[in-house]
């Protein structure tokens, strides 16, 4: 039955929270990159030219071109051996989900510990502290959802206070196409925008530095297998066209935004830059944390039924936490570490993973190997998740509290800004999607 | 000057008047391609795998590869040479105005007619008839503007009567971020997108076939050297970066648009087909038809500084004319020519193609070569000149006839939409941009 295989997750032995790894790091309680994880990304050798594609494990890279040299990855089909070798890893998205999770098998074949053999060469491996991380993918388009319903109604409070959530909101994955030349890895600085604003009492506009950067913690989604122009994937085949997850961090000048928005969306406000998180934690890895998507309230409306199977409604979440920490140059002065600021649940989002996908393919538009899909800023119910400044702080109302003495309404120069993501339940291993970092500087 | 050298536009002996080609075809009155226009793009042989570059010439087409071979290029640069190999535009695009300007001389050369010399050997020529015509670039972001004031205008009226246009109107070149991976080339047959709409007397949406199918006529602009991430163009600079123009129907699904837009703006409506012409016009092309840019009224607000500049002012504009046609299956069926339905002039946007560069890289958003910005619905003030069906028929309620005796207020499963463009100006020899076409088809 398609419905089951595509949604139902599998858990297999790459889960067993019993398995250990010859790479010593990897079985530390802390890491991010247990042996159950085998995240995909990019990376670049000191001194070499040539991107690579490696899975981290631990604090290390296992670098996949020199293991596919040293005959290692003899049993995969060539494809996903070239695949293997290339720059990027769009030609490996494009063999779609089944070649993922052989090639998850595989590797965790390889990375297990066996007290009966020696491990292979360590050529094979490289600390990430070593390596330069780049983008995981050659990004054809990206989109950004808008599917926690908590952001919507909290951002729609403050722009239109008796209408805080509009009629279509709790039937469309409501979405816009952002800029994809402009997406960067985690670590790039990241400049501060100039722009036009005009603030409501202000009769012309003005254009100078923004004054109102955010940052938005998302949930990014790699498309796997594309689909050809004028084909809709349907809900229950959906999960097949995704390839992983990674956190991405939606930069946005508020004051730029909130003048140019209308009537097409946002624009320059968002175009600057956005920051995502070098390591694609791919779908079969989330299976163990995989459940119910959000309750709906009994007087919301049942999706339609392009967007609805119950195999969605039982597996369609995942139980994914992200959490934003602000670091200030005072506070990196006097020695205080990063201050959480927020902490949120992928399993509160109103739209899944996988009505986002069919949503934005039930017009026929083509999605390409490498597309990245984003979930819109990650927003809780409770005080304390809101995934952005603007709502934390009441568009600055509110101005937040730093160790250092200083507050905050919206970022300021020398501000890094620092995501993570973690999986974990009882009885499994807990599995990290590593950090998506970037600091704010003005010329 | 820098402002001088990029917005003054150069006319020289490629666009003198008298010139006649070796290629008879091109010779002839009506032609889109006499040799003053030179347009670039990219074709298939028959039987052939491999796209190739070429030059429209009359109803031929000049095969930059093969012209290569035989050794005419021989006197540009290496990098020219390798670009005119290519199997896309984007190379060359990347070499900047002053490689296309040395090309466009280079061929204007080699096509042009003289008595003592016979023409180079037939092997660089092709039937435009007999080549299949593709995308002319791969198109990492495409961005749709909304330059018309007058289709901003009309556009408002329909949807916000007592508001029509909006206050950020004068001020901001308004866009949006497009869909790349499903923008095609002319010819391509376009699907009848199904989606979700409301109208506002039902109380909750359907999904089905769009019944408000509609085109848009735009120009679109190739850019052609691209910018690092965080550093802007300068309006004096910013033509510097445009390789050439081309015609776009921005196809629109207007139910779909209508229910899903608030508040981000187009999305599915859109993202379903975009439809280009495959010969691009360069700007050096257009040098004896720039003109100033439109005049404001008194009372509009000068552009922002960083928008201004006096050799926009005076040289911003083109006096390109867009038209647009439409042949329904019973028009086909009785002999009907298509039939002309609008027709409107570039020179009446309010904002130029160098302010729509500038404004795009503002906030050091990064344009790459190959990058497509559309310029919006070109409609002008008068009656007739209005750029899309939902304007033409008031959202439908004033139908147009067609000779059939059919009417239409939307667009049939089986209508072509033909778009068209010509510049024209005494003196000169009128040059076209070729057609851009589709058909709509439905499962």
């Amino acid at each position: 039955m398609s419905a089951k295989e595509s949604i139902n997750p599998t858990i297999d032995e790459t889960h067993n929270p019993n398995l250990r790894s010859w790479v010593e790091s990897a079985n530390q309680k802390d890491t991010d990159f247990p042996i159950q994880n085998l995240p995909v990304g990019v990376f670049r050798r000191r001194n070499e030219l040539s991107p690579r594609l490696g899975v981290a494990i631990g604090d290390q890279i296992l670098d996949l071109a020199a293991v596919g040299e040293v005959g290692l990855l003899a049993e995969l089909s060539e494809d996903l051996q070239a695949a293997c070798g290339a720059s990027n890893l769009n030609s490996m998205m494009a063999l779609g989900r089944e070649s993922a999770l052989l090639l998850r098998r595989q590797i965790s074949q390889l990375l297990r510990y066996n007290s009966d053999s020696s491990p292979p060469e360590s050529k094979i491996l490289l600390p990430i502290s070593e390596a330069q991380l780049l983008l995981p993918a050659s990004i054809g388009d990206y989109t950004d959802f808008y599917a926690s319903i908590f952001h919507a109604t909290n951002v729609g409070k403050l722009f239109r206070p008796d209408n805080p959530l509009l009629p279509n909101y709790k039937y469309i994955p409501v979405a816009y196409h952002g800029r994809a030349s402009s997406i960067v890895a985690s670590g790039t600085p990241i400049r501060r925008p100039v722009g036009q604003s005009k603030r409501p009492e202000e009769s012309v506009p003005s254009f100078a530095a923004s004054k109102l950067l955010d940052y938005e913690v998302e949930v990014g989604l790699f498309v796997g297998a594309g689909n050809a122009l004028g084909e809709s994937i349907t809900i229950d085949r959906a999960e097949d066209h995704i390839f992983g997850l990674c956190l991405v961090n939606d930069w946005s000048a508020r004051d730029i935004q909130a003048w140019e928005y209308q009537p097409l969306g946002p624009f320059l406000g968002k175009s600057f830059a956005t920051t995502i998180s070098p390591w694609v934690v791919t779908l079969d890895a989330l299976a163990p944390f995989r459940c119910a998507a959000m309750k709906r309230n009994s007087d919301d409306p049942a999706p339609l039924a392009y967007l609805a199977c119950s195999t969605n409604s039982q597996f369609g979440g995942i139980n994914l936490t992200v959490e934003v920490l602000l670091h200030s140059v005072q506070m990196r002065e006097m020695g205080i570490e990063p201050l959480p600021i927020s902490r949120a649940s992928f399993t509160q989002m109103y739209w899944t993973i996988a009505q986002m996908v069919t949503h934005h393919t039930s017009n026929g538009c083509n999605l390409r190997s490498g597309d990245l899909l984003a979930s819109g800023t990650v927003s809780g119910a409770d005080e304390g998740s809101q995934g952005s400044l603007l709502e934390i702080t009441r568009r600055g109302e509110q101005p937040i509290q730093l160790p250092s003495g200083e507050t905050r309404s919206f970022l300021a120069d020398g501000d890094e800004v620092i995501l993570r993501g973690y999986c974990e339940k009882e009885g499994y291993v807990k599995i990290g999607f590593g950090e998506c970092r970037g600091k704010i500087f003005s010329y």
